[in-house]
């Protein structure tokens, strides 16, 4: 339940994405790394708050207690802490595993490609995680996906709005993840829950929403950087002045235009510890599929300076920030745009089909055949001794395969090919 | 245990011997499925005889009971089955799961990549078989990975000795396992488990022996097409015809001189029903390495013309056969060998660090920088805002960057920049 056979034509298709994407962290200057599927349990341990729940568990075998990876991430920052790296800009295309609720024709999975680029180190601070959103507006741009919003916040600024609101630290967790609801919830549930199960004031809840509500650019951050109340908190201005830091280099990048800083943007996960964003698909107001598709996000990020430091036995921090690709979803929307164009995906790469029109020639297109492949040549023949040529050809058009290299009697005794173009059906003797 | 990380120069490496495999699968016409690494536990139950104790199983959480996939083929099978399949061409590079004894230095991991060529159809006796045979030629021919040999059998001709050693049909495969076992034991242990353990008369196992000592080419299937015994059985008569068919197009793609018919070899797996094979790397005579690596086997496969059949509801059978490359071991040579060579394995693909002489230029180089990436030129920059020229020099020869962008006053004023060869310490202003 939730995992999927990949069929050929989805596989060339799913391929074809992933190698734009890896192209794209290549241009960064990643390296690539590979992790096991199975971690150990206690790795995963605290590290997903209540979707720990999710993680898939191995038996006990005998020997060690194994889970499946949740994600990339964590994996990651078990590796750097085990090796003792300080500095690394790695990608790592995976598979990742989450006992969720499938939803599969919106992409949701129990068994999903993860395409994730990190930067560990100790830098200068927001360079990086501007290049984080360089490669996300690279990556969406590249892949046509239409019009798209990169919303950025800080857990920081959330943690200091929460703080003026009067919230308890203790309690800064469970308001983000109330906060996290508010993409599908109107406020008035939101609310209930802050003040009927959360203990809050009404009056608290209505002085998060009035911080919560906002979005903007660079006279947003101004703006708040001069609020009485914000700018009097430590982390808030921090993350302010980070944030003003950011949008110029976005603006150098040229891509501020379509990032939008947005103070109910919380990402689900504890690791956060400074910026974070997410990326999101717009509906084209033109759009008049039959059934439109919400994807939801389809990347996201941010930045963790504590976890490595967990897998530490000295608790020594090194500073990430990453973006995670949410592959499965891009995939759903360009297999619909595949589907609803009609192009046929071809599912192999073959050149040629050794063929003959006579019987007795299976010795003839053996030989050929081993010296196509021999030259690099990507060909194939049907694995009949005598087969039809009209079948031959006819495979040649339901796979795509653009030539037919002809031999029979007359070539053989003149030493030649006959070269065939399958769908102008030119033919030269070679 | 068993499972390791793969570090950026090692990922380097691994990606850079799959890319040769896969290239050889395409070459051949196949398309690429993908399918999930968790299947049913029931699918995996009774395809590995006694292995099956090695398969990694995931606990009950709820739902349906899972396993880690053992290999490749049997999830091939199974997927052909469930999508009533009865003909491809496909390749598969994906990582399985054993709960064997680990010996890491040798290349055997409980975790690791297979990479799974397989021909599924009804098609004319031994051309896709030979074809499994030329690609695993292809395949170490291209990697240079020194002199090899491919030895091949038929299940039936070793049924057919079996027979004609009067052995009941019931103790094939427990024979089978007994011969399996002559490449890492003298003979006299196998004859007293023969004896022993299975209770054959030590003139039957003497007989076996006579036959399964036995290897050669086109004139040891002649031979044995001779022999009184083995030609009235009528499977190895079968099993020898096709072996000689075999010969004729192994000829033909001009191999034949790599290929050993060999009477000793048997193949774990349950599941073959017909001609079956392994490649081994032979140790060359002026080898003077100080640890001589014993890879064992580097490829192997066969026909298993019943297992897609296991898997449907009315039996129906497609025939298949396929070849999987053992691409750790392989990797196990290559690393050596690029060790011994002092060769550095790059780990990225930077073409060129954006750079600059002086303080307050990072706006310049984020600006350069991001011009690069937009033009599809793979570049990296110092995560700092004012880094020594030195240091920015001394990381492209640290990690093989060839050209630094430089941009300082002067070129800005200029509009131009200077680029630096970083080997040859050139420079041109562009």
């Amino acid at each position: 339940q939730g995992t999927r056979d990949h069929a050929p034509a989805h596989a060339a298709l799913r391929d074809r994405l992933l190698a734009a994407v890896v192209a794209c962290f290549k241009r960064h200057g990643a390296a690539a790394i590979d992790t096991p599927v199975l971690e150990l349990r206690e790795t995963l341990m605290g590290k997903y708050g209540e979707d720990m729940k999710l993680v898939y568990e191995l038996q006990d075998q005998g020997g060690e207690l194994l889970a499946l990876r949740y994600d990339l991430t964590v994996p990651f920052a078990r590796y750097l802490a085990m090796n003792k790296i300080t500095n690394m800009k790695r990608y790592h295309v995976a598979k990742v595993y989450r006992r969720d609720n499938p939803a599969m024709t919106r992409g949701r999975y129990r068994e999903f490609y993860q395409c994730d680029f990190d930067i560990a180190g100790q830098f200068d601070p927001m360079i990086p995680d501007a290049e984080c959103l360089k490669i996300v507006h690279e990556i969406l741009s590249d892949l046509q996906l239409g019009d798209f919003l990169i919303k950025v916040n800080d857990r920081r600024i959330l943690n200091g709005v929460f703080a003026v609101c009067g919230i308890p630290e203790s309690k800064f967790i469970t308001m983000c993840s109330a906060v996290d609801k508010l993409d599908r919830m109107p406020w008035e549930e939101v609310k209930n829950e802050m003040v009927g199960e959360k203990g809050l004031s009404p009056e608290a809840a209505d002085h998060i929403r009035e911080y919560v509500q906002l979005h903007g650019g660079l006279d947003l951050i101004e703006r708040l950087l001069q609020d009485p109340q914000l700018s009097q908190n430590k982390l808030a201005k921090e993350g302010l002045g980070d944030m003003k830091l950011l949008f110029e280099y976005l603006t150098l990048f040229g891509i501020a235009g379509k990032i939008s800083f947005d103070l109910s943007l919380v990402r689900g996960l504890d690791y956060y510890t400074g910026m974070i964003f997410e990326a999101v698909l717009l509906q084209q107001e033109n759009d008049h599929v039959e059934e439109p598709l919400s994807v939801g996000s389809v990347a996201g990020g941010g930045r963790y300076d504590g976890l490595v430091g967990m897998f530490d036995p000295k608790g020594r921090k090194v500073p990430c920030v990453g973006v995670s690709i949410g592959i499965e979803r891009i995939f759903s929307v360009l297999e619909q745009r595949v589907k609803a164009s009609g192009e046929k995906v071809r599912t192999t790469e073959t050149q040629v089909l050794v063929a003959t029109p006579q019987k007795h020639f299976l010795a003839a297109r053996l030989k050929l055949i081993s010296e196509l492949w021999d030259a690099g040549i990507k060909a194939e023949m049907l694995y009949k001794k005598d087969p039809k040529l009209l079948k031959q050809l006819q495979y040649c058009e339901d796979t795509g395969i653009p030539l037919a290299a002809i031999v029979g009697e007359q070539e053989l005794t003149d030493g030649v090919v006959k070269l065939r173009d399958v769908a102008t059906r030119e033919e030269v003797r070679m």
